[in-house]
């Protein structure tokens, strides 16, 4: 089928790729005319306006649009202004699913369907394939479909659930309508605060194996530092590239986020000249709002989130409140900023 | 080459039934004729006493112990009185780590080397294979290394890490010499501690899918309860079961453990019948303890434990305080215990 | 000098008669006129209608509003009517401070100036006094000053904070202008989320010291469950109500809410009857989603917030999703809902 | 009555000075000479060895060792060397409860009494007198309890617990017989776990507070950074030292931590100069382990103490993992080291 993509990045380009490869016709709208001339290279249809696009689409239409979540709301207004009651709107980016059920009512009500799409795949869609989360109306569902299908990854080689049979559902091929428009968002956003977790769970246990060693590093401190206690057991220098690569096989842990990793340590084994000040998207940030704002607990989710934050520093000055309490109530003077505390490091603490 | 394995449960059964398929001899022991009986129709050597299991071995000889870690120390003394010096004694169960550096420690004196083998794989291992972590001397690691090289899971399907070329390390094919006697097993302990944390994420992030309809659920309460906020943003009925089978394919956090909640879904999609009193064995509460002692935040594993934790009504006490504070300072009476308090429940709180 | 109050529950009514004592005129206004009745016999000047409140005050009329959150954008549109430019109409419920931001906004366009008091005490307010935190301009601040340090417990017993000299500042006498309206709401939500971190912590704590006995109850138990590791370091009956009344005195963490506690466990020790299902009200969520916008780590306030979700079992699917992964993965039969987990309650995982 | 001080740093020495205050004859030994002499000099009773110590005293002998929790085994082996059977030995320092339960039984074996006594009061115990939580034997605690008397702060002017009527009881004077040896210390741990859970919900949400304003900073930026969601919430410029002297008046959460926290501000109102690297002493660590132990959840608790240990950077191997996973699946490049990520600081995410 015919469909237009609105803003050729890296996502859009690619989907659009994995479009043209199975041969469906792409209308492409970019405000950069460089990226537009790069895929219309490729064999995909240039359009060097909304208006231009919507004329090379017949109803009902079906636009695309994979642009930065700061503009998906203008960019939607721009597409909904060329579009006709009928009409489908996709946002495919990282929207709020909040804008996505506001949109979608305004949307409505000139009769244009509003169809949000969360996407997962990152660098390796193009060839893996990406797993689609589809919030719209059966209508619009039904209709692009087969756009779905082909840009999702199919069934692979993955083993089919055990009580699974007959036809391939959707969801076996990589792409689900998860209900009314905003919860293909909504479930995606959830989909990233559980990634979230997986990656601290992960880091969280490779920084321990880091420091497993911790007794043998103690024996070089100077006196003035507590000793870890019983450090006969905290005696193992871990090799932690070979750990997470030996995890991959037959480990209950294997999964996509330890291959990374695995992939990572390979490359660079003591990940130098990383900083680690860990950003975060919305996703994770509105997967703890909504959970507390329907009393769901999450604690591990939240810790992962505030591990980030905390990585960027921002739990500064209650660090500083902490010494300034510790200084109050026992005299403690902290530690100077450059020295930094072993495992053991504890001073007496007479509170 | 041949090994002798005492205990034969699950686990040991289908590693004893994994080295012979492979060409190994293996000599089995059990205190239940029974389980020896069963092998021995499958082609194992029987032994009918921990003596006779040594009489039927040649130097140095092989003896691999996978019994209930509660009776392993009792056990490996049993074991080790029919050893001598130069001979092999492998812990495979789900032991302490400190009690491998003990034991190793002890064994030592006796000329007997000890091997601490993590052992991952579930009721999948028979087939899949077990990933082994495999603490103790290089000259024991090196003479088991055909055994290990039988029972874990071997390359398989699994992409080749980017940057890895040549010849296939021990990690490529599932077993790794983490280090000295008692790192097997610490591996294995973080390797549970970072999957207490995956299994949380993935069921917090589930529960809260499930609870995406609580705006509808909302409107057929009583006046009673005060109002979820912005009711309108959680209209979504969503199929846990469809979206765990979608997430295993394109998806960031496809794994082994959501494979396995896909199919558990697929099973049974209520869940009905399971309770929710979530169990733990040793491994999750010693990685925290590991980490307290080294000085390594883990906020996430932490939590994922203490979750299991109150799953049993441990934080009964401490809910019952708050509940008590509460009741002094404002005057709020609980919620009777029949009554499930809904998404929004708040009652006006004046402190 | 004069002011009016809307809503005459516990909290406006005991407002009110700490102004009469200290020699304030107040009008008394509210739906159900035998509330009114009351208050007029104690000395108030009651009122039958908001309008006929309005009456009875000259400008600028300054008017308090005490009202449960729900209605009060309400009973604001209603109060605004009869209100005049100039004049001041103060919140002093539990409202988001978010509505007063917008309230605030409204309310400038009619000249009306919006008032937010954040007001901590609790039934002893009345004797002790209110802890007051006020959102506004400075022009209506230094309008109702009068009867905010009238409200507010003064300086008390309460020791003077070193460096602080001369003439006492208003946050000395109990009350503070916080900033513009707003404000004063959160801040008193930021004092909520602190109270609940406060409140886990201890409770936290001493359900810690009541299981301090793990190791005399184990010996009860059936062999069946795993026992306690080093049962010998926990034989301690503690005392918990002796204990906290014990800390109230020159320990780090005596605090009123300690005193409480000692109250509670002395008139009930055991905390029978209490369900242990603990109430949340929108200030410790609110807390948690202001730290997430604006990227504030705050794993403590949060943890407290989840332990109350889930001791009214929020976390009921999340656990349920557990066993059930447990089940696949290793053939883990949960506990029967029936059968109480002991400390050291772990069997064996094979994964 | 007469008793021996050994050890005479900031604590010991004020406790000699309190119970000399109250008419108690104190025999003081310390190595330092200096440290002697200055106590003499006020009216102690100088002692030049643990033998001359033991040879001021009559039996039964009460000695108390108040030195550093690393080499109170050794010098409790020493001051056993000269004492007899019937004799107390008290160690009123910092040590874990584990090692009171040991040594109390090594003791037992010579016919000396063990007591160890769990202090509270930092630097402020000369004058406010010390909260003390006695472990040991009824019949130790009764020869000692003139003593304990003298060191807590007594009933002082505290208001008495609704339903506590009739004699005062001990822990009404600020000291308590816990249980048997080791008790004290376990109190005294659980107490400090406590207190950092405390002192983190404080620092959290001052540091909420102090980021109120993110919204204003917000318009300062570039525009590369994402803008933080709805800044027109975050325009309160809060000053902290203000909120934390008001909440000490008629709030809810008043306590001698926010005394102490208000006092800082007041002091130095933006904490310059402190790095915000956060010690910890052993207390807090094994709160926790004994908690994990017992299978008692304590999340607020376990987050303060990982929040510390990230304050000294000891999370940075984590946050590296996760900032290398985050390069391979989406090319995220991380924030520069130097560059300050602000509130909204969000970067587009495609996984």
């Amino acid at each position: 089928m015919r469909i237009a993509m609105i803003g050729l990045g890296r996502m859009g380009a690619n989907i659009v790729r994995r479009l043209m490869r199975d041969g469906h016709e792409c209308v492409v709208y970019d405000v950069n005319p460089d990226a537009v001339a790069a895929l219309t290279a490729e064999g995909a249809l240039g359009a060097e306006s909304m208006a231009d696009m919507a004329a090379q689409l017949t109803g009902p239409r079906v636009v695309w649009m994979m642009v930065p979540a700061g503009i998906t709301g203008q960019v939607a207004d721009e597409a909904a202004a060329v579009l006709e009651s009928g009409d489908i709107l996709i946002d495919g980016g990282n929207s709020n699913y909040r804008d996505d059920v506001r949109r979608a009512a305004a949307l409505r009500e000139k009769g244009i369907e509003y169809v949000d799409i969360g996407t997962s795949g990152g660098v390796f869609g193009l060839e893996r394939g990406y797993c689609l989360m589809v919030g719209g109306t059966d209508r619009a569902y039904e209709t692009i479909e087969p756009i779905l299908k082909t840009i999702a990854p199919g069934v692979g080689e993955i083993e089919r659930t055990p009580g699974r049979t007959g036809e391939l559902a959707p969801e076996e091929q990589g792409y689900l309508h998860t209900g009314p428009a905003g919860s293909g968002h909504f479930v995606k956003m959830v989909h990233n605060g559980i990634e979230y977790g997986i990656m601290a769970a992960i880091a969280e246990g490779l920084n321990l194996l880091k420091n497993a060693d911790a007794g043998v590093r103690e024996a070089e401190h100077s006196a003035e530092v507590a000793p870890l206690e019983e450090p006969e057991f905290y005696q193992f220098p871990i090799d932690t590239a070979a750990v997470s690569e030996l995890w991959r096989r037959g480990s209950v842990i294997s999964s996509w986020l330890l291959d990374l990793t695995a992939a990572a340590l390979q490359e660079n084994p003591t990940l130098d000249g990383l900083a680690g000040r860990v950003s975060d998207s919305g996703e994770g940030r509105w997967t703890v709002k909504a959970a507390v704002d329907v009393g769901v607990p999450v604690p591990v989710l939240a810790a992962s989130l505030f591990e980030r934050f905390a990585s960027r520093d921002e739990d500064q000055f209650a660090n500083q409140v902490l010494s300034a309490m510790r200084l109050q109530f026992g005299g403690h003077q902290e530690l100077p900023a450059g020295d930094k505390l072993e495992a053991g490091g504890r001073k007496s603490d007479s509170a």
